[in-house]
């Protein structure tokens, strides 16, 4: 591993989350606090390819924290799969010197930067941003929170029409892997139900909690579903229920891409902010093919084969119990 | 029609809408205030029918002021249409001599309504609560406002991670007979184009415009879909458009019942206030048969019979002369 | 007045307001759309003097309509008070042969438009832009709605805690000479009573409402307090009530500069549209020394100086009757 | 310690946090899904004295998860803290046959707490509920999160119009004795410095920072001032600073209240479920004088001494280095 960088790019990839801005300032202003020359890499890994490569001071990062989406922009790249891709990237950094990488993004992006720390000369450096918070090595990835709170805030808003009406609403929400959205939701909106990846539920079970909430003079009813539970989507499973539980009006919402968007919440600027100032860190350091995570209260180091490991990755299945007691 | 009324009931009907609440509120304190004991039906027509009639003090609309939905609930009622419905609901409301209906809704209300109102003794007036805005003799109906802020805050984090991406979005809005909702939050989110009920788009117009989008470096590109165009959803539009424009990646969101609900704009709050006022107001002044509505910054009455009379209703056409102008 | 424009440059003074961006965007686009050259100027008459004048084209407005504050920022001048400074700006904007100029603003900017326009060979077209809605010739100024909105969910934070506690709330806001910003707030979030610069409410009369309101179990009250009322802020009135009612805990809170913050809801974003594209067709229809309002809901010319006569301007008198019924 | 308790109570005290009726929820219907009769006290410990104890059941929590403020109310009680007191409340609890009681508050009510647990024959569960987050054994307090959104939302208005005037804009925030929100906020925000109870900050050294903000063309600068830091409150300090330094127009805000209001955060939301729920376990199993926590991801006991313990506490110091470096 290289040891005392002069010069470091950043680069967001994969899907875009809420937090990624105030991560790149923390960055670039990391950087150049330590007198580090630093560089933005416009469209992830496509830029590399492209050499869209660009010297950024402390003022281009001026006024992004609170804004959602990336100023350096996402793109999916096939050709960083390729080992020609691969070698044209490393050209275009060796060109302007650049010897460390931070890299923003999900397993996608991290499985690219493993292949490229391990075969050039370059420390690389990855970050966990990804609303779905399905890495290991992280207890939060940048986005989740956010994603979490606008999840609530529309179901929130729906509640109000599900109470006027006694109605019940099926909601999907993202997650095709990965039920973390669905399950944190389900909790925090008071969702009677929740349909997981991870775990499954039989349509009979359902029905039966949905029956048992009716005679309770439950007013409304709101089922979380994650987009890759075994049913299908939203719309299959309501049709599902309502051949066989017809007291309730049914509608479905699916939230579809607002959740990836919005101002980044308290947690996530704050936790982008410290991921961004532990990841050029790291580099000073001399580290590499790490990522830094959220570990409690503290910033930790995980190897990225560790965080790519989804078997580490666990449900948190105490709050699944939990949606079973308190939607009673 | 009835002089000297001593009690009124307020119900809500249709569709709930933001600011129902805030109209229950002013027409219960108003009552009050001017010595009139105050009722509430619940779930509309079916709690006439029902006998679900509750004496409501002021304290009993504390705190729901700023709240989406209905306290009162609302339902779909097929009973009411029928002769003997209608005779069921009179009896009920002439036990309880009550004199003065306020009902709070739509269309489909206000039909139910006048049919009420002509045939027997009572007096009603009706409030535009919908958040359609497809009633003739009020600039906005109830819940519109907040519907367009609902949608736009919607836009708003759709448009940060479209502009991570380069993506075009197809955003489904409510709207089946009426375009007003995704004229107005086309201009207010800078949409690139719209397709309503009332006017044709061809889809090679569309497409023009998205390329020209395009070629000017447009980073994203979001077209507003009524549900009542002519082309069905939002999904088949980005289907046929997606066929022969390939630019951008194509997502599509249907926002459904979310925009029905929310905490009240301080415009539909003090809409549902004046409204709410002005009906027990007209009430006491011996008004039947009549629609409170906001005209300019004034409130003024409509028979039933105009406000249901959608060929007073017109399009804002110069917003949609805008929505090309602006978008360029 | 010059008929046939060729270029024209638009800038903020005085207070900014949301909205003020989305009315930026229209001017340029508007402009552009109809072949003009169009220019920004930085920092209100500040910038004309320092000929700070800057070419804009349509994607310099790209992705600033949903952003509270003024891309062009926003400064007091005192040096285009003077003859001196004016023939200044005038120099500068004939060097790049502008010929029309857009001035967003409230009462101090357009009486500076006002002088200008008449000593100088230059169209001028205003448009209101203000939280304090305290100009003739508009039912909303630019950034009012947001405003109102901004001080409710305020308030509504406020209530929960007041409810909480049975406490009394003093809540000062916006509005030096106009209480427009007190009733429509005072009205939305159910305030007990409200005090405006315009009005007198004798102490005696607010602890009577006060005492009242106690007597019948209300767990809270909250009293919005104009900045300009007769008594002074709202810590010094909340002292003299808690020197002679003592029932309630008493708090003040001191909303100041956030309510000119934010990003515009929907209502101004579409308000500040509709103005800055009515100013540019103004200007190309040979019109100068007028301000652009809404008036209902169409778009109407007035004079600057009717804009300017604040004896033209009317609080909403019904409202504060309203609010007298309302929180009974 | 009593073992299979059969009543259990749960009470809020001090000052309210969003979160504690998400809390509260959990609470009863944990409880009720154990088999317990359920009670809630009104207004704290003075309900206990007042014998405002009232049975509750799973519908009497609905719909209250996403509320701000506490529905059992809270209120100071100076009769608590004297014998006789304490002596009164355990009489109207034994006359119920409660036996297990939750309390949901800050320090204050933890001392009270513990002196009732310690001399009476009654299991007492503490769940840290105020926004300040200054108590030992837990990472996050309920309402911490949801407060440090509530202040940056404000801030980012504020930013809005302190950009748009090249303004300085002290800010000042709740922590009489802990920087805690201050210091997430003023990362959060991007804040050019920070002002707390736990650190001295010398207003030279303040002042130095500022000018060199101002020197590299920063547009504004925002400073946080906890309350209790020790140079006074916000308007104090920016009067200080005035006085040297000249560059900015100075305004100051003071959030007060709106801090402790508003809908729970997701995060809050689901902290204050998994705390009741681990609270009322927390009793099943016959713990008693603990504090249910939460500790990275997990819950864990503390005993309410150690809870109470501030030596224990420490300020995020890491994060205060941040601000210096991600401002520059």
């Amino acid at each position: 591993m290289k040891q005392d960088l002069k010069n470091i790019a950043v680069l967001t990839s994969g899907g875009d989350a809420p937090g990624m801005n105030a991560c790149i300032r923390a960055v670039i202003r990391t950087g150049i606090y330590h007198g580090k020359n630093m560089f933005g890499v416009m469209q992830g890994y496509q830029g590399l390819i492209d050499n869209n490569i660009i010297p950024m001071d402390a003022r281009s990062v001026s006024n992004i924290l609170h804004m959602g989406g990336t100023i350096l922009k996402t793109a999916r790249c096939l050709a960083f799969k390729e080992e020609a891709g691969m070698e044209l990237a490393f050209k275009n950094l060796q060109e302007k010197e650049i010897d460390g990488l931070v890299v923003i993004g999900g397993d996608g992006t991290f499985t690219g930067a493993k292949r490229f720390g391990e075969k050039y000369n370059i420390n690389v450096i990855g970050v966990p941003g990804t609303i779905d918070n399905d890495l290991s090595g992280s207890d939060f990835t940048l986005g989740y929170d956010t994603a979490i709170n606008t999840v609530i805030e529309a179901i929130d808003k729906i509640r109000d029409t599900a109470d006027s009406h006694d109605r019940l609403f099926f909601i999907e929400v993202m997650g095709r892997d990965s039920g973390c959205i669905a399950l944190r939701t389900a909790v925090a909106s008071g969702a009677e139900a929740v349909l997981l990846p991870e775990r499954e539920t039989s349509l009979k079970e359902l029905i039966t909690k949905l029956k048992a909430g009716a005679s309770t003079k439950k007013s409304s009813s709101i089922v979380i579903v994650s987009e890759g539970n075994k049913y299908g989507g939203a719309y299959d499973i309501a049709k599902s229920v309502k051949r066989k539980f017809t007291h309730y009006d049914t509608k479905v919402t699916i939230l579809g891409h607002l959740q990836r968007g919005g101002s980044p919440s308290g947690f996530d600027r704050i936790l982008g902010s410290r991921l961004g100032y532990a990841a050029v860190n790291a580099l000073i350091a001399g580290e590499s093919m790490q990522m830094v995570g959220l570990y409690g209260n503290a910033i930790k180091l995980t190897s990225l084969e560790d965080a790519l490991n989804t078997h580490n990755y666990k449900l948190e299945s105490d709050l699944l119990e939990m949606t079973h007691v308190l939607s009673i």
